[in-house]
């Protein structure tokens, strides 16, 4: 029997998917065991590979097969024997055809030498703290990704059509004001934290066997259901995910010898971006219907379990006496001031190593550069002096160099602009969802101190994982939160949550 | 500037060459690292890289450049201008071009299925010792081996056309009387050693820990010339080395936590195939010239350091006192009695723990029965009386299952016919490097007691390594040694180390 058309488009995408996870693997073994001398063969084999995963994905036969069952123009579906979740799927597909092919084979080729020299520019940059030396090389970053912006084509804001390939669907106009009355909730709450007696974290010192911790975060992704036989835990410089296939999720993590705190979190955080690869349905697999819904919503995953679960007190009450068995160091420890500790909010210059409140002031910060930049109003080189305008207007400090400023973040340099915005949504999806979860298991609290971790993973599943992308990430939030994405979830989380660890 | 035809070629060629890297990276990571359950994924990756590389080396873009270079008919090359060394390289591309092409598609994709069943019959038969649950799949395999030696053409023999696969210009005339003298030479040997007094091996006995042994291995490596930045070595069921490039050799090795010599001698003899990588030509990488010469070649390199250096007094005289200090059970140990016990001679059923004198009566016995099946004289169903047969006619022993005996190996389940040859070879290849290598370093001893290493790297790299494919392996061996591949340097050498070792 012949295969039916949708199956045909199906096959070839698999084919794509299989290709693109060979790439994963490239890039994972890259960052975590592969020998450094071997860099740049790497880099020919990526190249080598990502030229023939374009060929195929903007192939005349994928479109041809595409335009059967899609009308690529106007979008409709051209087979009314199909399911809601195949239309689904065919609208996604053309959502990835069309961008894949609005972006010229010469484009992408010069964008992705011009990212390469770029981030290896601002590598130097950072260790020298010295904005200059990059500004050449960020310039041309910024005029190559609003010429991306010009061939992907916007309605209202050249930004719209960088945010839309992380975050199908979002718009400047969304954002800004969401982003507006985030941004005054947190500041509010900020100062108000700093007007509070201050957390001590002293308990936490001491030095932790790097073997052991990860022996430890093994334990914890153990509860979270994974198994040596679906995943894998290694070391590498910056913690990631790397969802090779649902049978094969390999996260990663690091260790610091004098911090107990960055390796746990790190791993849960991970693990919740790869339980949501994990949970995608295997069938769909090579299918839009086996991929994540956009990056919005798998940092909802992976910040939902880091501190929705990972940061409250009946996640410890399990885990605090494991993790003193294991570090016998950390013995004397109560529960109470160890959340207090793994609760402490302070201003500090870093993302990554920003707490929950101020994290996503970082974040807006430079949502607020990037549309500034693109849209013309700001100039490269004042960037560091308006980064460091705003850090002292939002969080109250001011970096003392531009290595822990501006240059902190590999994003621009290489290329990812657009990318920030998705950070602070993956927060508001997980508010919003909590929500739900919450209605669903109000004895969730008992559980977890209980060491029951599997029915959080199978309500994540059953809501948002089996979908993969029927449904863009504002039909899932609304879906299931019964709301547009909105800050008002996670803002009343954060302050109910911060008045009682702060008790104000 | 245009490239050139030749260059044009040499870039195809590479692409091909590293895709193929990407192949043996899947290969890598499956045998080491890879979650079990995405094994059937693995098996989709693989084959779409497979697919996609055969497609390139069969292409008429490919054929085209070659044949404006040399004449695919005759072989002679039609650039006068080329070097003696790219005139090789044509020769060889040509050479690979044409067995590429004699196997249609549809062929490879049979044979590559049927094996992959067979290959899983194999391991259930061999797990119950049940040779007729195998055998079904083992006619098929050489019916579909015959036809592709009929397929690849061969002028005499069609064991030929298999051979030549992987040992380029070896045939049955040249091995058949080879082997024959080899057979008599070994089995009055084993005779003579079985009739002296026996060699006690408790002074090895322990318990050593897996994770001491790996860094043990490592400090071998690290004599050998290797650095953690161009290679690795990680853990697996059985040791292997994979060159995915001169800057990332990776090799593997398993330790047993009760002998301390397994490990050991597995870590120096993938080393040896690991330098050879190591040695190739940078610049040449993905032309012929960047290329092992052949397996045979390849397993001279390995055989040369795991016996010709590592099972060595000298050798010892530097690593025992190092071995001891990691393992201080050993403490007591004197240098005579070690070299004694890792020299040990005794008949025994498998092959890859046999010994130096043993070990090629193994390979002859499968040669023997490989050759016969594939000319018909002799059936499947007869393979395990013959098998028996031989082990007792040349070893003095019979297997008591099936397990120990015909379905120890995984070779020919996985449609590896022909392949077994080239570790004989590798072995008399060695010996006959070595006869150049005592002249160039009469105080080769001297030095290696030392634990100096590099000039043994060096006078390889120079005389073998650095030439990839520019010479056949009849022409390396005979440009090293003065004389065609033959047995009798191989045959004195271990007369004279175990008229020693043995003390007859």
């Amino acid at each position: 029997m012949k295969k039916s058309l949708y199956d045909q488009l199906f096959e070839l995408s698999k084919t794509i998917k299989t290709l693109t996870s060979i790439e994963y693997l490239l890039d994972w073994d890259q960052e975590t065991l592969m020998p450094s001398h071997a860099i740049d063969f790497r880099a020919q084999q990526k190249a080598l590979m990502a030229g023939h995963i374009h060929k195929l994905k903007t192939s005349s036969k994928f479109s041809h097969l595409l335009n059967q069952l899609i009308d690529l123009e106007s979008g409709k579906v051209l087979d009314p024997s199909l399911s809601p979740a195949q239309n689904a799927a065919l609208r996604e597909w053309r959502r990835d055809h069309l961008q894949a092919i609005k972006l010229p084979a010469s484009f992408v080729k010069t964008f992705t030498s011009t990212c390469s020299m770029a981030g290896n520019t601002w590598i130097e940059a950072k260790k020298t703290s010295n904005f200059s030396h990059f500004a050449p090389s960020l310039t041309k970053v910024f005029q190559l990704s609003r010429k991306k912006a010009d061939l992907l084509g916007y309605q209202d804001h050249p930004y719209d059509a960088l945010l839309d390939l992380f975050e199908p669907g979002m718009t400047v106009a969304k954002l800004t004001p969401l982003f507006d009355r985030l941004k005054t909730a947190l500041t509010t709450l900020v100062k108000t934290i700093k007007s509070q007696p201050q957390i001590d974290t002293t308990c936490l010192k001491g030095e932790f066997n790097s073997e052991l911790q990860i022996q430890f975060g093994k334990k914890i992704l153990k509860a979270m259901g994974f198994t040596p036989e679906d995943s894998r835990l290694d070391l590498s410089v910056h913690p990631f995910c790397m969802p090779l296939h649902p049978l094969d999720t390999r996260m990663t993590t690091r260790t610091h010898h004098d911090d107990i705190l960055s390796n746990i979190f790190s791993v849960i955080h991970e693990g919740g971006h790869g339980l949501y690869n994990k949970g995608l349905p295997l069938e769909q697999f090579g299918s839009p219907l086996g991929e994540q819904s956009s990056l919005g919503i798998d940092e909802s995953q992976s910040r939902w379990w880091e501190t929705r679960i990972g940061r409250t007190k009946p996640f410890w009450t399990h885990f605090l006496p494991l993790l003193q068995k294991d570090f016998p160091q950390l013995k004397n420890i109560q529960l109470d001031p160890f959340y207090l500790s793994i609760n402490k909010v302070s201003p500090s210059f870093i993302r990554v190593e920003a707490d929950e409140v101020t994290y996503s002031l970082h974040v807006i910060l430079r949502f607020e550069i990037e549309k500034a930049l693109l849209e013309g109003s700001l100039k490269i080189e004042d960037i560091p002096t308006v980064w460091n305008q705003k850090m002292q207007d939002y969080l109250g400090i001011t970096p003392s160099t531009d290595a822990e400023g501006c240059l902190q973040d590999v994003h621009w340099g290489f290329g990812l602009v657009g990318y920030f915005p998705t950070y602070v949504l993956g927060n508001l999806y997980a508010a919003q969802f909590f929500h739900a979860f919450e209605k669903a298991h109000p004895d969730w609290q008992n559980r977890i101190s209980q060491g029951e971790l599997g029915f959080i993973r199978e309500w994540l599943r059953t809501n948002i994982h089996q979908y993969g992308r029927q449904y863009t990430p504002e039909e899932l939030v609304q879906r299931i939160s019964g709301k547009s994405p909105h800050e008002s979830d996670y803002v009343n989380y954060l302050n109910s949550k911060y008045k009682e660890v702060y008790g104000f």
